[in-house]
């Protein structure tokens, strides 16, 4: 039996241990898809318990934060909801977490969480109900006096060399900049650009949205289609003179039904006075801003992250209570390989095809998306399409094994960008050393089979490429 | 080499071993829904042969019983129907199963044809060419003069405390009665609840089903379709007091479009006047059963049991000479998430979402019922919300390492109810042997690697969980 | 760590290497379907370099040939058009391909030409870019020189007993009928029916097709579908005396609307007529074509392949440039299950459903046409229906480990009729090999742990079927 989650954790053969030890481990961390705070980088925030860090609470204004991953399980186990986003008692949330967490078996929370134990709280016994009271005082104290706890110092801690957060074109970039002023800042830190809510034509909000869109041009109010292309463009710019390097699109599902501007114009106005609209209406609208958009990431060398197959806010009583992103959306599963295809056909037909990065939550698209990008990599950048790593639902050993065998078996798995957190926790970066683990044990356990030769040049180029390098290039990111 | 099917097999590491024969193999099992005859149990049957009792033949009506899994390969392998469900001589059809079998590596049914002549007759060599007449004989002894052959023994000797029948709401429920008045029953046998012909507008028998229905609740005829609810909760209120615990809906897919009592009620009074409807009416009539239907079941804390994406009696001319259920069913590849979700999210607004199990044919369905259920665990049992075993086609040793796996990575392993056998056959209590096998496999290993602690406490709960007391408590049965 | 690639490559244990050495190696190959040319075979093809074989260039008229395989990888690592399919200098090529093979760990590509390497040219040390002068020499040494390196050469030394090739209704056959009459050709080469191009009605190039058709049986129009029906049974007359055993049919999906054959030729006369059609009016043309060739099928025994879930030539601006088959392919998702069954259906009817084989790009749709053909396997012949073997982008090891093991799930494994190369490539038959270790290794691990017999006999016949005797008795092929 091995030991648990030591140093050879996931790593299965000597070939798989050496790769991580040699190569992978030392890399810098490029999380190029996160949702952190940078008002909270900026000011440096610390933590009070585990728990908070974990289990959250509710902002000044109401609303959640914390990690609806942990506050789905607890639910799962039939923790009563003022023990998941409540009022109960930190200690008592997160005895209530422990007892959930060993039901656990195989979920890959079991291993986030254990891992952040390790590498930030020195803890070396696995969370359980013997050794909840102590981990938890140990936490306590580290995030009082411990040096190195404070957001800052997590992620300086982590080796992070990039963080993409993720922005709203209508953002002042304002915590952004104080960064990039603040010479104390060992890391970069960069907006990106996520234009959902000027797309998503048929939700609530849209045109209370406009107009916050239109306050951010500078102009009273917006009356076209093209005038919110212009006005996207204008904070797409704004967005790029502070290092904007991806924007990133989340959609129920892609569809591409082109129209001329006029039409896109005519929706527009419908919705704008007020007026329903048809599921075409929604879908060209969406079309000419998309295709209106990728042009322009490709003007400023944007990468453009598509993420679709989700269905959001199922639950419609919880939803009315506790609001978007609090654990309750589950996996779709729409057919948008042609819409897909035919969009980057558009795009590709003048050069005007961005860098682009696709994520589904359906595993069984990751086949379709690998040979899908294949059809375009007509560039000079190795890997300029990606299929994204492992996403939300599919964050798992198993998830990520099947993409990655899935680029592996249609692509070159060598040229892939790699991990990124996609999280709202300043704990998360031992996800990357998971992934590195899983990505090393998967090549490793390769050449341990004769399947692959040991070329050490070769593999360490591939190894160090998938943790960093590769990311680093596609980004523009200095090592 | 490992010895064929020892007591180590499908156990691949000493935990996985440990955790089996230590903590699984001894618990009862708790079979909640399967396809076993109570009168048969009742009035505690022999049997002639084997073949008999695997290969089958014709009722008394003319009707077929027997094995359609069987009945399936020996076809894949060229052998003539007389042979297959004819009338040829029982051990010529012994020797052309045998025949197939052998071709069989890798099936489920090489394994389960095995461990029954293992654990039922004590036969401890693979069933071959060479060893079939011996096998044949044996079998022929112990059916004939072996002690706990019948009906009743073979159950007993399973351990088996609970069996949950699969019945019609007409059913009188009278062998019910007469095992539950027995004494001498050691284990508890109670009906499910199968309205699938009360929901079916669409398909031919509606008309003459209804009235059948009327029947069974003292009335001449039924009118609206109101009235079709209020006989079946007539009928529901009846199997609950014959401990009734589940009831189960074959659906070819799911539908969600809900209507009024008034939509409803029009709809179904076409169908009686026997005009055609249209797919739109069809799945009106049924959301508005099925809405009703599941209020009841959480009136009562009946489970309720959805299985789809099956698409049946494919080939017509078969279907014409041998009637359903004879094998000559596919997996279909509808997409339900949506509507499964809307369905969910309806009737827990009111608090009315019953403990629900849903089951699809498609193994590409488990991540995204795993996601959904997780959008509803909002009760106080713990998994309230069940992502079925891996059902029919996907009942092998691949398709439970899927569905375990996608429960363990999206939710909480240790919280599935677990297996049961959806058979016909009495002895088919082993699948519960080979699951819990496959199970401790699963687990043992990811402890022997490293990934979960041997924490011997957690893990006697999850793996006596899983095999048995999670489905007890499930279903409210004593141990 | 194992060697790479020795004569134990992809064997994980003693009985799967065990049973590819001593059974699965020395059987004969059956390549019942690839895209070889005969005129090729006929002629006696030499080649100049490895840059030639694999890389290709432009046939005299202008289109391209060589293998998109290789085309598609190069361009995901940057590699410009000039070095893929252009004028650059075959070394180069073979420079830039190898750099682009190095990122390629866990690909097909990287196993398939390093057997290539090793089995036609002795070369043990793997293609790196410090190997490649060497090899690359080496190779040009062997085209040049070697005995067998010639096309007939290389398929005499690979065991090929038997090769299918594709060919359209209105080919001559005119270097078949050459390759017939050589008595120094110790292969069989005989034709398949392709007739797409007819089927096609939607697509370019329909009326000039037919015009063809109409001309290759003396006749100087087809006027309705009918005659174009009979015009495709007049020619498969033809090829079935050349010795055709399969059919094949690529389809974008798999539609089934019936409609008379009046419909049919409403329909044709349109297209004829050059007027735009609706999709249900192509579904229908079709449908009634594929109906009556099946019908056609089975009278001469021949098998029917279709292929499916392919969507073709998505990048538009490179299919201006280069035409069809350069590796601007992908993956589609089409939900075809149902009319794959009514189609079946339909045809079972009337005993006059041919022996079929069944290809998707779906790996999620392995389990659904194992299931399918299932409810057909009503004839003497085992395996009359079969799953075909993981295709294209699915030809992997993953990708044929999941199709085997859903065979075994779902069906008889030891009747699957087994490889093709789907090859335009004369150096492609070690695919068989990796194959045939492949499927060794799947059930040799069976057995070794324990979930099979060692029983000889049974597993030789396995071995041997799977490998070769299953598609020998399948397409009447003397061993």
């Amino acid at each position: 039996m091995k030991t648990f989650m030591d140093e050879e954790f996931m790593l299965q053969s000597p070939t798989a241990s050496s790769l991580y030890h040699r190569f992978a481990e030392k890399m810098p961390i490029i999380d190029y898809h996160c949702h952190l705070s940078p008002r909270e980088i900026y000011e440096d925030r610390r933590f009070d318990s585990i728990s908070q860090v974990w289990l959250g609470g509710r902002n000044d204004d109401g609303s959640y934060y914390g990690d609806h991953y942990k506050w789905k399980l607890m639910r799962a186990n039939g923790v009563p909801e003022d023990s998941v986003t409540g009022g109960a008692d930190p200690y008592d949330k997160f005895t209530a977490f422990t007892g959930t967490l060993e039901q656990a078996v195989g979920n890959p929370m079991y291993h986030w969480c254990n891992l952040e134990l390790k590498r930030f709280f020195d803890i070396h016994e696995p969370l359980t109900k013997n050794s909840m009271k102590r981990i938890y005082d140990q936490c306590a104290d580290r995030l009082a006096n411990g040096p190195g706890m404070s957001v800052r110092g997590l992620i300086a801690r982590s080796n992070v060399r990039y963080i993409g957060t993720t922005d709203d074109p209508t953002d002042t970039l304002e915590w952004h900049e104080r960064i990039s002023s603040d010479p104390s800042v060992s890391f970069l830190v960069c907006p990106s650009f996520r234009p959902d809510k000027a797309i998503n034509i048929g939700k609530t909000g849209f045109v209370s949205y406009i107009e916050k869109l239109a306050a951010s041009v500078g102009k009273e109010k917006l009356t076209t289609a093209g005038e919110v292309c212009n006005a996207l463009s204008n904070r797409l710019a704004f967005f790029a003179k502070h290092g904007c390097r991806a924007s990133d699109h989340g959609l129920d599902y892609v569809a591409y039904r082109p129209c001329s501007m006029e039409e896109a114009d005519a929706v527009f106005k419908k919705a704008i006075a007020g007026a329903a609209l048809t599921t075409e209406e929604v879908e060209k609208y969406q079309t000419a801003l998309l295709l209106y958009l990728a042009k322009q990431y490709r003007h400023y060398d944007i990468a453009m992250e598509i993420h679709y197959n989700c269905l959001r806010n199922v639950n419609e009583r919880m939803f009315s209570l506790e609001g978007p992103d609090t654990g309750f959306d589950m996996i779709a599963q729409y057919a948008c390989g042609n819409a897909l295809a035919a969009f980057m056909s558009e795009l590709d037909k003048t050069n005007e095809l961005p860098k682009m990065i696709l994520f589904s939550l359906q595993a069984s698209d990751f086949d379709l998306l690998s040979t899908a990008i294949a059809c375009f990599q007509t560039g000079a950048l190795p890997g300029k399409l990606q299929v994204g790593p492992a996403w939300w639902f599919l964050d798992t050993r198993d998830g990520m094994e099947k993409q990655m065998r899935s680029l592996a078996n249609l692509g070159l798995l060598g040229n892939f960008i790699g991990m990124l957190t996609d999280s709202r926790s300043f704990l998360s970066y031992p996800r990357h050393e998971y992934f590195r683990r899983i990505f090393c044990n998967l090549i490793g356990n390769w050449v341990d089979n004769g399947e692959y030769p040991y070329e050490e040049d070769a593999l360490k180029k591939i190894v160090e490429g998938v943790s960093c390098r590769n990311a680093a290039r596609y980004f523009n990111i200095e090592l």
